[in-house]
């Protein structure tokens, strides 16, 4: 059984751009400028020497010249679910029948696992167009799987000779790319003659650089986030009584936190780019959430929405110095003792006597359900799971605590009731907004055109996104031109640079700008469910973070 | 500022019944038989000796005969949030001046204590065009305060004596309704010439009988959950490794749960009048899911999504029993020998202690978090705060050991990894649906209707929804019709009856026939954000509970 919105988005045709409307036979290539690898040149070209230094390429309008043979394309969705997944691989699937009938498409099952496992389907119209337009990494699902060892690349191009794949399409976020562009040397260097294109994925906003305008899924997710933090401060304006902390997810980078305080104007917003820069601890972070609390509460305002990134706790100094700690403490034999201990009292002994004075401060500062959970909820390795943290119940037990202090000083004399969300799996996997659906479509459609001019460890790269879709502008860029070399796991890594939140650059620039007002005044904006029909300048749009970096 | 969505939100002209479309001046009104009581006829007719058994009534289209005295209305919204109060309000005011220009409508501020403390605002064209299908009830505020006692009653004349005031609307639910009726009996008695109307809201759906098909945004807020769950299990089906136990709105009857599950087709959906009536343990509910886990686990699906109603814990037999059991245990004094216990397995034998064998199993199989919550967080009055239980983690934690004890049998061999998700504050203050933006400003159009005439403690009724605007029926019934005698706070008291799921109702009986399919199989379906605008089948549907019980 399908809904009515899935069978209305069946029917929607996304928009290509412009260069691409005129038919595979009539796409031709421009090659631009050799690249150069962002940061250790020297070192990524040693690690690429058949891949590195190519050329950027863009198409156009002209007679395509590419080589027509058959092709026999993979592709795999790697990690976590970003809307729009679907539309790359039917972008895919339509370039690679228009350009030839005998071309074929696997999808390769749950990620890259299925590749190693040769694990695949072979896409026909009747079982692709059952995804069109719709969210979600189900068409094959998707995988955390990593593929990076030589052995792995070993197994992976057995079966693409075994089924004579032509190229792998790889659809992920940066450490994907990553191993797409790894994987793309392996290939050229034991002259598999395998091609390996990468699509730019995540919903965390944090692929993104020069060449990337943004990943594809941010738009959707954050809008879907933005929907319901405006409803929850409609809800809170409305019953002026609770102050909603608010986590949304994204575990490094702080671009959906912001994108959604951009769109919807809460009275507070943290960003942990700003916390590692500023080294805010978390008597400073719970201050200034306090500030806001107590200046509405002197205008009779005691409600208000606070939004807090996923992955907030790891950018405060001291915590990681605390987190260090405890994993010390604890390390091999040293937790038995620990464990042994009957009573929380007499953990907290041992916590107290183990952590230096200053880890200890911060230790003490913690409500005692998040102290516990530091110590008892540790993973297999015996280190503490930062990502379990409910970062909103911390942050918002230390506001209380503030308040309370403030109060017998005089200083406030409000009412402070706290309601906690979380907003992360509610938006991977929404029906793509347009833009997404377009964004991602015009992705795999280009991917198709990489493979057939011979491309290998490309990006697709679609660009120019602010404007409408007719005026993207198609191409591709070399993987190695985003790369830098980082310490990972204690090894030098070539990687793709993670993209945090500038805070020179103008979204945060905005924010900052503004936000002083909205932590005393109610500027709440109402951004509601997401529009696939009706006015363009309601269901046409993208993020406010593009179109303030594109201004 | 106002986002895109809202400014095209303001253009909507929403749909009224075809009777009301003719003009103020071409509505009659077709008087239909007397009424009674749904129960305890005669005691309710004693209540209401001035207000009670008044007939049935529909408007049609025909000549206007009402008395054209200018009126003064105040509009009061009480309780929760509901998307479509801001239309209620809309459509009250259109009316209102349509009739003639010199009319006034008055907003009391926050709720009903706005009434008590003089605390209003006078609209304009102004301001209440800024609230044209919008959410929340921010237009005037809400509140809880109950309007119910003869102090409160006399206040509130005083207040409506001196603004003129000819009427008040009351938009709430069941409770407020009932009080509606009450002041409209008091009003009579003291001839003081104020009519009282009421409107039905509550996302819950529990004002529902013969004469109300629905309350107003039970529609949006199940959409807009059903929406999240649609990501939700989108996500489940992508990732294959969780199961989200995804607890949703609704205090005590099961309407949101159900509504939920009927737009997409989970693994599971807890009803808690069915755990009532067959009067369910904690075990057996247990294993109910862990059937649904294991049998998905057996056909290699590790992932699933749950639906636990809010309530649901009050309705489990045992559990009251449990509560009442701790209540009584820590009443009065006792509760400081017990906080004086040092260590919480002190209190753990305190309780063990004093707790009938009975109830001591039911505790022993709560998880110790639940344990600790129930003896720990009390409200003022020393009783358990049953509504801060998690009750979605309670039923993960008691299915994982569930599952475990079948693995030692080896029963079962799959893997078991839950989430927790809470959706309420989400969808109380939405952009209403078409649909509720449609029945809000039709009920409050003909609220005003029902003034002109000179009725009182009626509520605005509007009926035949299932089928198009047009032809919606518009009219009123005597509040006192709805209701019965119940025992609140140890008081016989006239209140209107609210409205469980009925386990017979072909809503219930759809779902029944079909979950041990999708207890097992994989049959999400993806409802998507709601639409406003595009394909009338998209985004002019109400909800299947309606559909089914209109069939």
């Amino acid at each position: 059984m399908i809904t009515p919105l899935q069978k209305a988005r069946y029917e929607y045709a996304p928009k290509l751009p412009g260069m691409l409307r005129h038919g595979i036979a009539d796409i031709c290539v421009e090659e631009g400028d050799y690249t150069e690898s962002v940061a250790d040149q020297e070192k990524i070209k040693a690690l690429f020497p058949l891949t590195y230094g190519k050329k950027e390429i863009t198409f156009k309008k002209g007679t395509n010249t590419a080589d027509a043979k058959k092709q026999v394309v993979g592709v795999i969705l790697s990690g976590g679910q970003a809307p729009g997944g679907h539309n790359v691989v039917c972008g895919l699937y339509d370039a690679l029948k228009a350009a030839n009938g005998e071309n074929v498409l696997y999808g390769f099952k749950n990620g890259p696992s299925g590749l190693l496992n040769d694990d695949f389907i072979e896409f026909d119209d009747e079982y692709i167009n059952q995804f069109r337009n719709t969210g979600g990494f189900d068409i094959i699902g998707s995988g955390r799987t990593k593929l990076e060892t030589k052995e792995q690349f070993a197994v992976a191009a057995e079966v693409c000779k075994k089924h004579g794949i032509t190229a792998i399409v790889i659809i992920g976020g940066d450490d994907s790319n990553t191993n797409a562009a790894v994987l793309a040397e392996y290939f050229a260097q034991n002259n598999s003659g395998v091609q390996v294109i990468g699509c730019p994925k995540t919903i965390d906003g944090d692929l993104k650089n020069e060449d990337i305008e943004c990943s594809f899924g941010f738009d959707t997710a954050t809008k879907t986030y933005s929907e319901l933090i405006g409803n929850i401060e409609r809800d809170a304006n409305s019953a002026k009584k609770y102050w909603h902390f608010i986590k949304v997810m994204g575990r490094s980078a702080s671009h959906v936190a912001l994108e959604c305080a951009l769109e919807t104007q809460p009275n507070y917003c943290l960003i942990s780019e700003e916390v590692a820069e500023k080294k805010m601890s978390f008597s400073q972070i719970a201050d200034s959430i306090a500030d806001s609390v107590a200046a509405r509460a002197a205008n009779g305002m005691n409600f208000g929405v606070a939004i807090i990134p996923e992955g907030v706790v790891e950018f405060v100094p001291e915590f990681a110095v605390l987190i260090h700690e405890i994993n010390e403490l604890l390390a091999g034999t040293k937790a038995e003792a620990f464990n042994a201990l009957p009573t929380w009292a007499e953990k907290y002994a041992f916590i107290e006597n183990g952590l230096t004075k200053e880890s200890m401060e911060v230790f003490a500062i913690l409500p005692q359900s998040i102290q516990q959970q530091l110590f008892l909820e540790r993973d297999p390795h015996g280190n503490v799971q930062v990502s379990l943290i409910e970062s909103e119940k911390l942050f918002s037990a230390m506001v209380k605590d503030k308040l309370e202090a403030r109060r017998k000083e005089g200083k406030y004399n409000g009412k402070f009731n706290a309601l906690h969300h979380f907003l992360g799996y509610e938006g991977r996997c929404a029906f793509p907004s347009n833009f997404d659906a377009d964004y991602c479509y015009s992705l795999g459609y280009n991917a198709f055109m990489l493979i057939q001019y011979g491309y290998t460890g490309y990006l697709s790269k679609v660009s120019n996104l602010s404007k409408p879709a007719e005026e993207w502008v198609a191409g591709g860029m070399p993987i190695t031109k985003m790369m830098n070399m980082e310490r990972r796991h204690g090894e030098d890594k070539p990687v793709i640079k993670k993209a945090l939140v500038d805070l020179n650059g103008k979204p945060f620039r905005y924010f900052e700008e503004r936000r002083a007002q909205w932590a005393v005044e109610t500027c709440y904006t109402y951004p509601g469910a997401i529009q696939y029909y009706g006015p363009t300048e309601v269901c046409d749009l993208t993020t406010k973070t593009l179109k303030l970096e594109k201004e």
